[in-house]
């Protein structure tokens, strides 16, 4: 096997088991014997578990990095439902990480490091993307009690623990379940929309749910 | 040592190891070296980890039935501040299994099993409390997007997450960061609350910070 077949192999092979058993629960040895390769291979490639789990969270960034770049070009409610709806997706994706967030980044310094900065970036993407809600007229800018930070800081708390929620409340992930997260968030924001942007909103949600 | 001094001994030192280490850090044997007890004297009481944390989950929730069964008796906004406050020293005194809620939960049924059951009694006083408010003329009953359940559902997230999210942002759990975590419990229920309420509040504000 080429190099990057392998690394993909594992890194594909280590997701799918964190995800089923969580990270604790699996080694790397188990990890190399799904893949049907040696344990000298895999630490070829791969030092330790933190290694593996450092790779897998570059992944996470990579595809962030990749959808987000130019969510502000796109003002309008309707695709910030799309927004919530596609990092609700992600987590599901890399549901481990998300499920263990806290004691993963706890353990792991430059993990958390790598966390920090890349979260430093999404926030930035977010915020431009709600100031251009703004300057295109389709918001005002919240005032007091609510600001436009505490808003977003809701959003990062709602859309980061959403299925965590669902999870410890006994409800299935589904279309439902997860667009109910989106309406906690929506809810926030509402007020501040203006009638413009709520007619366009309405008038898409008839089109296509 | 009598039976229940050595049980409390093994509770408490299993809280402040794993609050320092995390869960998977601290085994049985340790508890039982750090509380200076042989470890067929930990296994007479305790049968293994799981029991344990169990054993300090009921003791949360125990102190959870001690605390809110009354809140429903003080309807007012400073009150409310004073249990999201409670909450938040909760969460701090046994960090770990905040830290590790869901991991934890996702590997003992018994324990998520409890965990849900103590969650709907929390539910409920929590809006008892909330209709007290609304009887007393103190807030209205909040009309869309936002409704009385969603407001507590963000409630419960940012209660729960608060302190997790400020670690995870590096920010210091201090009387401010906590503080900041109820301003925005507080903006959603904000327009729902009387002039009168309002009033009564800034009031107390001023008196005692």
């Amino acid at each position: 096997m080429a190099t990057v077949t392998t690394q993909n192999l594992i890194i594909e092979t280590a997701i799918k088991l964190f995800n089923e058993h969580g990270t604790k629960a699996v080694s790397t040895n188990r990890i190399a014997d799904v893949c049907s390769i040696s344990r000298g291979l895999l630490h070829y490639h791969f030092k330790n578990k933190e290694d593996i789990i450092q790779t897998i969270f570059s992944r996470i960034d990579q595809e962030m990095d990749n959808d987000w770049y130019d969510d502000h070009k796109h003002p309008n409610i309707k695709y910030a439902r799309f927004m919530f709806e596609r990092q609700i997706e992600l987590i599901l994706r890399y549901s481990f990480f998300y499920r263990e967030l806290y004691p993963l980044l706890r353990k792991d310094e430059k993990l958390k490091t790598h966390f920090r900065l890349s979260r430093k970036k999404r926030e930035t993407e977010v915020r431009s993307f709600f100031d251009e809600l703004i300057r295109a007229g389709l918001m005002v800018q919240p005032k007091a009690p609510a600001s436009l930070d505490s808003l977003l800081r809701i959003s990062w708390l709602i859309s980061d623990q959403w299925l965590l929620h669902l999870e410890l409340t006994g409800v299935e992930a589904d279309a439902t379940s997860i667009r109910e997260g989106f309406s906690l968030i929506y809810q926030g924001f509402e007020p501040f929309f203006t009638p413009e942007a709520l007619a366009e909103y309405q008038a898409s949600l008839t089109v296509s749910g």
